[in-house]
């Protein structure tokens, strides 16, 4: 048997890759960008840990980064309050989603990955740009702006949800995003309000359920809303999930 | 035609569950254990997001508890080094994994729930026990060991990954638990050592991989190895989901 198998062996140098559809290849180089670690401070935990399993999955190298700044507030998570006296670092803090393997945004390069994703929480509005006081005056950190441009005009797929979207729609012009519905239907879209923001800052808002991702083909820019929908935590999973797959085989092409 | 139907919803009270083996029932009421959030300080951050959407899937009804006490260390996880100077408190800290919906532990009665799932994280050593200083000899939180005692006395299932095993197996004697295999592998199960002491609170430990949950059907007790194995994350997170499973079966009966 070893025998009739040689000939194979000895012209074709990965002979169960060219026979096997499933076999190993290697997987895409993705950039994570948190902002912290909570939902009203930082970044939403669970969409983080669903894009981790999610590019997991689809056999990613994944790299996590965060900038290595203040936190603008620090939320007491069960009163929703301000704690006044507390200080953390968005890097340090972030280091717990990332089970301590993370660099500074300032280090990431799209040179060095095949695409970059951006989970939300309201570290993405507090942390990664002015939004959450400034709405569509904000400003966007300057890293996190030069890495969306990066990204971008290198042809690189960017993955954003939940609030994130407004990072890509203030800096890209013209794009196409999802933050879900636009009416808050008796509460099941409570920020129904961010796609008129997502208009004012010059980007095409487009209505998607949560389980969906939007797919901005020509820019490469694709959204889920997360989090912005109230609903059962599976179904924010699923969406995600969408979100994830089309960014890698965005970076495939 | 409504009046054709008339007899059958006179005489049954819920025709289309009767008829109908996918009709919508009353979930499982779990409760779920938080330590903290972070997995060198608090509880593992994804295992506490991989049981959640496994529940929500499930259909279980989730609410969320964690001791309303300081945490031993705040670990700065960009050094893996305790950070002197601070002071976090447990219930405050896991209101980030729960999104602010969080009670007191103390507040805990197995006699409002069907189960209960401890994630792990070195918060189980730390925080709900003294496990990370004095490992066999450890002491368990009060409430910790009350609610273990009131579920387990129930006959209601008990669900644990990673390291919290050791709280089970310090309070209910004799049980049969997981916490992977017994021996490194060349860093695949870098704590396989906890299998030694697993053995000396007086439990029995069964060798089990990633993917699998290990059930004592005597004593309702399920647990998978979790991040006590160096493996990709959605392993982890399909771990997770078999030990979710099988409480949600045992939460039934």
């Amino acid at each position: 048997v070893a025998s009739a198998l040689a000939p194979l062996s000895e012209h074709t140098p990965f002979p169960r890759a060219a026979l096997h559809g499933s076999a190993p290849r290697p997987g895409a180089r993705v950039a994570l960008v948190l902002s912290g670690c909570g939902v009203y401070d930082g970044t939403e935990i669970h969409e983080a840990s669903a894009i981790l399993v999610h590019l997991s999955r689809g056999g990613a190298e994944v790299q996590i980064f965060a900038p290595d700044i203040p936190q603008m507030h620090v939320i007491d998570h069960t009163k929703g309050q301000p704690s006044e006296s507390e200080t953390r670092n968005v890097l340090t803090e972030s280091a717990r989603i990332a089970r301590g393997k993370i660099a500074a945004l300032a280090a990431l390069s799209a040179a060095n990955h095949d695409a970059a994703i951006f989970p939300g929480g309201f570290g993405a509005a507090k942390n990664l740009s002015t939004f959450a006081v400034d709405g569509k005056d904000c400003k966007v950190n300057k890293d996190v702006e030069r890495v969306l441009k990066e990204f971008h005009s290198a042809g690189k797929p960017i993955g954003l949800c939940c609030i994130a979207p407004v990072l890509a729609a203030k800096v890209l012009k013209g794009i196409e995003v999802t933050v879900g519905h636009e009416q808050e239907e008796g509460g099941k879209w409570p920020y129904a309000g961010t796609a008129e923001a997502i208009k004012a800052l010059g980007a095409k808002h487009c209505v998607k359920g949560v389980a969906e991702a939007h797919v901005d083909k020509k820019n490469k820019v694709v959204t889920t809303p997360a989090f912005m929908c109230e609903t059962e935590i599976h179904h924010i999973h699923d969406g995600i999930g969408a979100m994830v797959l089309k960014v890698l085989e965005l970076a495939r092409k």
